[in-house]
């Protein structure tokens, strides 16, 4: 571990994404080997105070109250952005042409047209060795893993459905507080680009399937809440008197779409999308099943151990086997404890850590990259038009 | 038992619904105290020796080779449809107009004409005291009917979010057999007609909602299969050579739609609805999920003597409690046997046998009304209109 | 169906299993085809107004207050016993030396003495073709016959372990009420032999093992109850007032053993079991698992048509397996329903009564004949010496 | 975080354990605010290359070859006790003659006549303000903790029924190689002491009741495994060559108890526990269920984040309701994520960490004590006792 050259990095952000990635720096070296060492140089942020005593909480080496600063520094290699979506074209572009690699946060952009220009930096950064990544961490869930190594292995034959939701239910009361995700100048979208990016990145990635067209619906059920503070933060379990002043909420509270992959001729396989904050009792449910002609596959990140895996070739005795994917053959957990002992939430970042560095020590390509990113960008957007066009089809 | 008055009944159709409308007709007054007494008087059906033998293997008292004949006999109180949805308005409304009560299976017709004119004949009909009934059996179902009385105690609060999937896979087989279920002709439609059918009138039953509105997608998967015989029977464990004969599938393999309820206005409920074949590995699972203000529910026929439900009071300690539903408090279950001694598929049937007896021995109109049925009939004919137009928002 | 020739049924008792053996003599014959075709033909109990009222809502044709009366009487084959344990053994034996077939319910008596001069009866009378059954009918629940396939054909190797626990709570609340199964007179034991006697039958007929030894405790939780009327019925219900006059419950509350399998060496297999009434909240949780070198069977009746099968041979990918028992090539489910409609409680004893007459009708023994339930009755003797013996180990 | 007194570890031992105990002194300060601020000053081992690797790997400031001198060094405020259960009494007892800190690894000891001897030592360095604490830290789950709070609250009423299972699969291959944990002489025991001991405490620390009493049967299925390399490490996932040298196996592989609690009077709780390593199929399976006579409780580690909760009080409508124990109400998790992003396996060490150092600090004696611990140690030998002595009831 000591021998390795060292990889410092600035963080922009020190918020919930903040403390995950700072968990998963100071982590990933410590149960795998990696090229480089990471380094938690700097860390970024407006207020002074928060930023000092999240450097010291988080263990962060220096502080910067502007990351224009960090980017500046000589002593980074690579910029972790971790704030609300409407920074991340600036910082990412400018950080790529001053040549620090680049872990952005999902979703890369607020618009399309942000997505485009990040990518077109990403390319040309490329070109000269400088890489950059896409935040989609429930990739590195390792039940999702093993989906995608069952896809790719035939073992679902050709994919008939996609049945993605993701269900949290913090904005069931009405009087939850307004946080800057319900606010679309900083957060693009709600729950469509919130949780919704997670499952359609998911989706195509565990499918090797594109979206290639949507039919979709928006709805924001409470359209003013009650104003907590600076809007900063997950919030979602504060219930403020009902007389306080109220911002607008100027996201969706629910998304819903059907979809085609890849063509969308008749012979394709057809999905369903649901992403809502409204669905009490469900917690953080990013599920995702795939049925093929020869395989099914169902996961539920409220089990996030478990993959579920039917094999027709089992008939007639076949069922849905929960696999516990916890053995050392399945992706990243070799690298944890013995069979069974399942791992959390925080380990996704973990392994985004680490592919994102052993890319780099490879100097190669890591995924997601952010063209992928901005396929899934386009799949938001064709959404959003849908759901303005009276649900019409939106090709992609 | 043997004191009440006689309730003479004539089946036409003698399959898969047949067998178990007769189970039900026979086994309803063994368990349950009824106004009346079934008699199975009669059944009918074109073939003359498959009648005949079906009429003893399921207990029928005598024979008819055309249902006209059946409608004709004086002996005959009630007339039971079990056949295809191409001869449920002719037979019923002639029923009606004989002066002979009517069950009749689900989709009540193929098209919104035909259930108009059933409707208006059995609106008409009603004037006299004959009474008609829709068979969505589901709804006989102890934990959907728990699920109804939850929504109606006011336990979930204002509705946000229906989530309905039918999931079935025996189509999965591109070598599966033709049958009468994937002929327009016969069916009207497919996986829409059949199942999504009975998700769409579980969906408006349970919430007390109608949906208002729809966006739809409908695919078939697989254009042609392989004839088998007659067409008839469920068909869907066979095999065939792949150099059989071939007949066009005419309807859908899948059904997807958004829907919302109750006036389409952005405050209202919002659902998902999916109806397919092809779910690999699930075999029966209708699944409905409801998500209020205040609670939430959740219900699979693959585990069907149990019903989910969240009660957000319970608050922090709160969780998806899986209630048992066999207590003597629940519906019909207090009939049958003690605690823990769940009841099976055909049990929906008895049931639905003790409410029509029920409702006729008290001369009242049993539900779902054929009126309650049409209301279900316009909702799969919005679902196919925005699938023949782009996926755009169709009112029902 | 009408061309078998009948088998008269006379069944004594008339209660909870009363109840459930009429409706299987009824429906048997409408799904499966029998060799001979039941009737049935009279019902007897001591109560003349209780009996006739049962005859008509069960559909007997005649009674009969005396259970001697039935067996004299010439138009009765078969001989089918649903009362209190203390009465099997001179009914059955009467019925045999008659000339009568017999069914016995479980456990077949209330002491292993009984059990023997029943089994010699038995052995007796099948040398003149009458044929005798105990009526484990939770062997004829569709998973639970899988499960035994599945050990018969290797699939899980050389056994290690079994797991099983009868989990109910209807004698939690201290006020229930005193009722016959607590009266060591008439039930023999308690949740030992009422449930636990399932357990043991279902684990030495799924595994092919016999238990050789065990190490068991008994404990009866509450010591008295109210009375309430005559003690007989299920109970468990009623919650009576707390100056009720209370009765002794002489029988075990709870049973919990340790055993070994066929001879008690260190190599063979070992097994728990536990049987209670007091498990809140499990309301008929017959469970059991089998672990061996090969692959794993789970089973839990509140789930009843599900099996769990896990595959070493799936290994890294191996999980789990739950096995809808729905399928046309499983144990009894083809005569029923399509794939995925799930049977009830009641159909395992309308299975047993298709075992049982296809048996009578090919004349050769059935199963699990009295030496079979003997050796159940063994087990359960064993049991109460060990407990009563400072647990000390007990040979069976 | 910075302005804290320093908590200088030393460890000893640095395979499985070591590594989770590193991760967990690493991690605690930075999602929890504690009193003291863990150093990672040392570990001892004694392959000086192997130590010094981990040290590097794990984080650990400096080596030692002998944990001697660790004790030695005056910059070492606690020493960490990660090796075979065969070296704690000597460790642990001059640990704190020497006036450190200790932290034990589970089972206190090898015999009761070691653990008595740690305990005296524990009690005795108490009174000097030196603290000790025994590594049961499964305690530390949220889950079991919200367990725990539950019985304080009063929401299980009287407890009747204990249900405790640690079941894994790790040596159901009989050419799975011998480890130091199959030898006796290291281990102690087999899967009484590793993985039971885990069951005994959980169960007694959630109920808060002793178990005072147990009949026990023990269990070596293979008797002889080949011998790979230097017995050290988890193992189980190897299959050697069956000609290879073979050792012998002087621990259970499986042990089953009944247990009494408190006193053993008829009016007590009974329980029943299972530990072995053969139940194929079942990789964590720590499983620990409770039946009070108001609710009950049901835990599986291997769904770690969730814990099932029956409240009587909810009748007729009741059932094990499935709490996510992810709120920031519950132990432990307000810390980490929001509510719904699951916590895994090392997490329970790093709260360990949190409540041993929180203890230090506010210089109280951290649970569970060594005098804990060795009530564990206790239940342990009259298993074996039992075991050896035909079952019979061996008093605690």
């Amino acid at each position: 571990m000591t021998t390795a050259k060292p990889l410092r990095v600035g963080m922009v952000g020190y918020a919930f994404m903040g403390a995950a990635h700072s968990h998963a720096w100071r982590t990933a070296p410590r149960f795998f080997d990696l090229p480089l060492q990471p380094q938690l140089t700097a860390v970024a942020g407006r207020n002074a105070d928060g930023v000092r005593a999240a450097a010291d909480k988080l263990g962060w080496e220096s502080v910067e109250s502007d990351w224009r600063r960090l980017i500046e520094r000589d002593d980074i290699d690579l910029i972790d952005i971790c704030t609300p979506g409407n920074t991340h074209a600036e910082i990412a572009i400018a950080a790529l042409e001053a040549g620090k690699h680049v872990l952005c946060e999902k979703p890369l952009a607020n618009s399309v047209e942000e997505a485009e220009r990040m990518t077109l930096a990403a390319e040309t950064a490329a070109k000269n060795g400088v890489l950059s990544m896409c935040g989609f961490s429930y990739r590195r869930t390792p039940a999702l893993a093993l989906a995608r190594r069952f896809v790719d292995q035939g073992r679902l034959g050709e994919i008939r459905h996609v049945r993605a939701q993701y269900l949290q239910d913090w904005l069931t009361d009405a009087n939850a507080p307004m946080t800057w995700r319900l606010d679309k100048e900083q957060s693009g979208s709600g729950s469509l680009g919130d949780i919704g990016a997670h499952s359609i990145d998911a989706a195509q990635w565990v499918t090797g399937l594109n979206i290639s067209g949507v039919s979709a619906l928006l709805e924001t059920f409470v359209q003013e809440r009650p104003l907590a503070g600076d809007l900063v933060g997950l919030g979602g379990h504060g219930d403020l008197s009902s007389d306080a002043p109220r911002g607008k909420v100027t996201v969706d509270d629910a998304a819903i779409f059907s979809a085609r992959f890849d063509g969308g001729t008749s012979a394709g396989a057809v999905g369903v999308f649901e992403a809502t904050r409204y669905a009490l009792g469900r917690k953080n449910a990013m599920r995702l099943e795939v049925n093929g002609t020869k395989g099914s596959l169902a996961f539920d990140f409220e089990d996030m151990n478990a993959l579920s895996f039917y094999d027709a070739a089992d008939s007639p005795d076949a069922g849905f086997r929960k696999i516990f994917v916890t053995e050392p053959e399945h992706p990243y957990v070799g690298n944890w404890w013995p069979t069974g002992h399942g791992l959390g939430y925080e380990h996704g970042f973990t392994h985004q850590v680490v592919d994102l560095v052993t890319a780099i020590g490879e100097a190669r390509q890591p995924e997601p990259s952010f063209a992928d990113a901005l396929q899934v960008q386009r799949v938001l957007a064709a959404v959003e038009s849908s759901a303005a066009n009276s649900s019409q089809w939106q090709k992609v």
